[in-house]
């Protein structure tokens, strides 16, 4: 006889909202897989389909942060029991074949942010068209590249006690909060997606459900690893009986860092995995995090064909920092805009660019007081003209072309984004990891 | 006719002291080297000889901090101005033949520390045999791995003026602090290496001259880059007429971080460089600080023949910090640490195995408030048994073999110094960026 | 707005006998692709639907090779005129998502052969199942491997100058012929494929159409180039207007060498490419045949975890031949076949697997009379258990698993297969580069 | 304490000739080596010094064949027996320090030839600097490329039944000949190297011993795999006692194929292994011939920066072969050469390049009659200029360069040496698998 096809455990409908749909994240689950099962899952972008394939950076501006990440899922996996490992193999991720493009955005400063918002801090937008394994942009001309598609968000849900840790630890940060900005983002009511539960329920899922915004070490969840790509086993540490295993945020390609926030290119898709149980996994591999091994279909360029960049802990004002990792993978990504500049391309250009394209984020040395080093692996085959620094750096300077420009908000110039000098950086956003009964 | 070797511009004598030795930070400088020659340059290991291929690690304990980085050079590279960039290619990196060994250092928290000092206080040591292009430790077994190897140290000296803002950022820093620990180090008379210099400015070098401890941005100097290797080519800013470019610091071997500080495989040796000087490079480029190109060379192991950890800005005790990729690269260091553990080895031999194994660290997400998160990637095909967690998790747990131990100081076990619970952690060491005239 | 999809250029109907299909192989041409243009082909596999889903391998051993390579095409490119080169690059090559299957088939050396008919003579097939990148096989279990999947055959059409050249050497070839087997195989009026021509053209087809088969220097053809997979550029000769460009026979994976003639993963599909005209480019590069250039995203596996085999031109009768690679290629499998044979697998089971799987052939030395020397890199990463030399040849020797079996024809078992000493070994197949109107 | 070194076990010396030197070749051996030793091991080129570091190819034109391949060793390996295996671990090869530079050569065609001595027929030479893992030619300007360095030959040495049949097979080959040129080489008297044996044992080896110039299935030998690099493991096939292990015929680098004949960078140098035997691994493995696994440190291009030629097995008078990968890999150099031609260089250059440079010539297609299919595959990152297709095609044509000249014999002219069609193709040359007592 022979195959016909794989099986579908989740079905998304692009015309429906994603809070009504059936098989994002609903209570009790969506679905059941079976131990050593491969099934395909359908996955919204993680804003739910709020952004457009346009050339107008408002809806990434007014985006609404409290209706993003209905993920698909959960899904029982038969057998699996709290200590298990549930092994995870991403056999495949693609776009819709009707939907072939995604974008990466830059939040505005006071509805989301990003890691350069102090000086980059208006919304932006790029659209990215797919065509197999490349993809381009109307709004970066000259670059194309292949993708390491992957999911930024798997894992399985907590239990109750690792909920409860998590709503503690990070209440303790935001209780002691003192900058000018949110630092973490409690359990919140606004636009709870609980379901069919009922309003008890639904009322301490807000009370209670931790947000899917950050990655956690318990469980993993959003963690934006770029190279979880085709091809990688992932090892997720159960907490609960049948795993509830969920999956989302599509990325057709992301940086390192996915320094926008909004960073990588987004995307609706379908994510192909084999699932299967491995008893007692937590304590026999000692696992505190998920472990993950890549597969072996990476795009691959070669050692001697990507610009690094070395960034340290003394940041743009000048003002030395004591081994912060942090400021200095900052700096590391301004050298890089500093570089791309020259070519004609804005800062905004490149912001997206760095977010989205497969760049190699580095911690070099963490050790020599004070200054962390982090470097920044730029692939210069990306390009389809020669951005090497021998080229550039001896032509009596190089040539600016016309880069045309990415999408902004309605009325907004490259000009005055640049001169924006907005204030308030509070980063504001919601969704939950929460439930529909 | 033909050629019949390369010009060696500077020798050591493993019988001097450093601090006598004719090409070791001299002033005004150790030699010339045309624009466009390559020559070779002999370095000795950053402690100027100080640690001793045996198995005991006082002199580790011990070390005397103020007496390192007596680097090779400064070299005055012939028509080399200020704006300029010196671009040096590194065309090889050895070891002598008759020293075919390096050794990896974990400090006593008191002296030096490391990254992970409050968990792993006690000084200890490995030491490691080479082979043509392989390292074997008789502290560490079952472990066999290809050199990467590179400078930690090189870079151009500072100008005067640069010079100044290194002074004024890092003191304020240091007025700044209120850790229980140093957080930078000022200038300081101790063991000052002015060489020939007068009275008067030797003095003035052991007030205003720099610690060659940490890298910084203006010139990158001690940036300990692992993949700085065999074939790179960097582009290193001249600050000063004769652009005074000095190396040393040589590694067999690093891991992203070089976490235990005197964490690479240290060693003297030679490397050799081709040096050129691109005028105005430093304008046309816009270059900040150094960037470089990998060399074709490195060792490859193919994506899916790593083990990926994840670690989250989650400390030990469970406290939320906001974004810190330093706590979150810790965490992914201790996850990597218990999984090893399993096998036999104990904790120490895994922290100096991850600071000088060819080990992958990224910045993976660094946008998810509160969580940032990083990887680790391990290269399963150093060891010679199977460390994979497919096969570990499945088989009623691995099989631990004996794994002997790592150097420790006198009298020290194992179990001794994980119940240390040293307090003081100081770090404090010297040495400068000096020079003798 | 926005992109809603790919255009289709070519569909293809499974219930329709593939003679009778609107846009394979028909004349004058099949549809018009724009300059620049980026569009979808469906694609039949190689024997148009022959080959079935099961265990038994009877539709290989009468496979109908006069109904074969039913190629989509030829596709007018707009502007493509003889001199030019036809950059074509592959975007994507994907199974049907509701046909997840594919076949690797030995031929009975009585109907195809293959390139060891004289030792293995019979019939007998394997079938493989995708999910995503990876394929696995139930006849020859213990294996998965990420497919480097590719089309066998693209080219353009050749001109009746090119033709006529084609027909005049390889008639001299038949006529010379003086060898028990067919070596060529001149243009047969049997399974006429020329659609809508008329009688007398459909008899000149059948008269002068040149067989598919091979691949030709001046068009590529059926080159089967295992590396010409996703992301890959080839430049293509034009020798007719419009180019007429035709693609198929795609493979999901194939080895160096395609050594059982239907040997790489068979499969339907769709190939996305984009076509773009260099004008007069054949001239401009002094091109005679095709060149193309690799894409970005093919497994990577380490140069370390390949096994490699040599062979020379000695043959297994030991009687020594001069320089002749193709007898050294031959050896060189021969060692591979006995080499994996300890592991349990059967002779018919490793033939079909190093057909298939992406094993590297390399022309070592081929200048040190009398022996050619060639080398096969096998993969080790591919097998669920260790195939390395060093846990081999050590262990006291390697534990026999039981490995089933491959599909043979009906009633036929390993045992007789391998007793089989068939003679006859003609090699007898049809198709031909024709058209229909 | 702590090592200080590697043993050496064979050192050679420049201002002897290489017949009277104590470890090339003598008989019974030239020293032991122990299970499990590291030992190093000098050699000299395989011409044994007869090429010279000049512009005129004289030397080449007349090299004295029966006296080369003066290898080291052979070495007695302790405790190896007949049917074990020789693991030999290749930790290093590395040019002598003060002579830092090798050869490349074109043979005449009346003394030695080449795979494309029909074409060219004339003796050149171009000589390779090397600056640490690079080299660069002034025969060949604008290229530069690691080295993927590595020893041309090495082997255990034959027992008498194993010689017994490799002069048996060559014999017949020899007697079969019709050809116009040597087929093979049989023992031969000239220049017997035997050192201290007595007359007759002198007279024996001199018409028995088989020569080194080919490779050879039963142990390897004169194999010529570019890729047995730093880091590989190869296993040899012991039949006698002790082993008898000789290696020598050092290549800085080379092109699969070595297709000039003298066509890699021949060098003198040191090579570093580690030895240990495999009790009964010919048996345990089934091994005919040796396998071998590649070392970790391969110069990396990425897939995306190598042009690929094709070629079939029609030969260039347009006649039609059956299934001659030889022919067809002939015709593939032969494309590469034409390309490369329009850039300015003449083809004796592209000849002695392409014998050198790390070019991958893999079988393609090997069952599609009557066209065998062979690709090259041409690393674009070794020149310093553009040589990808896309550039060259659209360009208006290249730019050609001033690329100077290869080395000929006295008086001659890249010109004449294009319109030499000197008959008379005999191969011819000698040396012997002999030993001096």
């Amino acid at each position: 006889m022979g195959r016909t096809g794989i099986r579908t455990v989740c079905k998304v409908d692009f015309d429906t909202p994603a809070s009504e749909q059936p098989y994002l994240h609903v209570i009790p689950f969506a679905g059941t897989i079976k131990d050593g099962e491969t099934v395909k899952i359908e996955c919204l972008d993680w804003t739910g389909g709020q952004i457009k394939n346009d050339d107008c950076a408002d809806d990434v501006k007014n985006v609404d942060l409290t209706k993003v990440h209905y993920l698909s899922g959960p899904f029982e996996v038969e057998g699996a029991m709290p200590g298990d490992l549930l092994l995870v193999e991403i056999m495949d991720v693609q776009p819709f074949e009707d939907r072939p493009w995604g974008f990466t955005g830059i939040f505005d400063r006071r509805n989301g942010g990003g890691f350069l918002n102090e000086i980059y801090p208006s919304a932006a937008k790029a659209i990215w068209d797919f065509e197999g394994i490349y993809c381009t942009s109307r709004h970066i001309p000259h670059v194309k590249f292949a993708g390491l598609i992957h999911p930024g968000i798997l894992g399985c849900a907590p239990s109750a006690e690792v909920l409860e840790n998590w709503n503690r630890r990070e209440g303790e940060l935001i209780a002691a909060n003192k900058l000018d900005r949110d630092v973490a983002l409690p359990p919140q009511p606004l636009s709870v997606h609980a379901g069919s539960a009922d309003k008890s329920l639904t009322e301490k899922v807000g009370r209670e459900g931790a947000r899917t915004i950050p990655g956690r070490p318990e469980h993993g969840g959003n963690c934006d690893i770029k190279n979880l790509s085709r091809g990688s086993k992932v090892y997720l540490p159960v907490h609960v009986p049948g795993a509830k295993f969920s999956v989302g945020d599509l990325h057709f390609s992301q940086g390192d860092g996915e320094i926008s926030f909004c960073g990588a290119i987004e995307m609706a898709g379908v994510i192909t995995v084999n699932c299967s149980v491995i008893p007692n996994g937590v304590a026999n591999l000692g696992l505190k995090s998920p472990v993950y091994i890549p597969g072996p279909v990476e795009p691959q360029f070669g050692p001697g064909r990507y610009i690094y960049f070395e960034g340290f802990s003394v940041d743009e004002q000048g003002r030395q920092h004591y081994m912060d990792v942090t400021v200095a993978y900052r700096q590391t990504t301004l050298r890089c805009i500093e570089y791309l500049r020259r070519f004609g391309y804005s800062d905004y250009q490149i912001y997206l660019l760095l977010s989205c394209a497969p760049v190699q984020g580095h911690v070099a040395g963490i050790v020599d007081i004070p200054n962390a080093c982090t470097t920044l692996g730029l692939p210069m085959d990306i390009f389809d003209f020669d951005i090497s620094p021998s080229a550039a750096a001896t032509a009596g300077g190089v040539r600016r072309r016309d880069m045309g420009r990415c999408a902004f908000e309605t009325g907004r110039t490259e000009g005055e984004v640049r001169g924006d000098s907005g204030r308030n950086g509070q980063v504001s956003f919601g969704g939950g990891l929460s439930y529909r009964e």
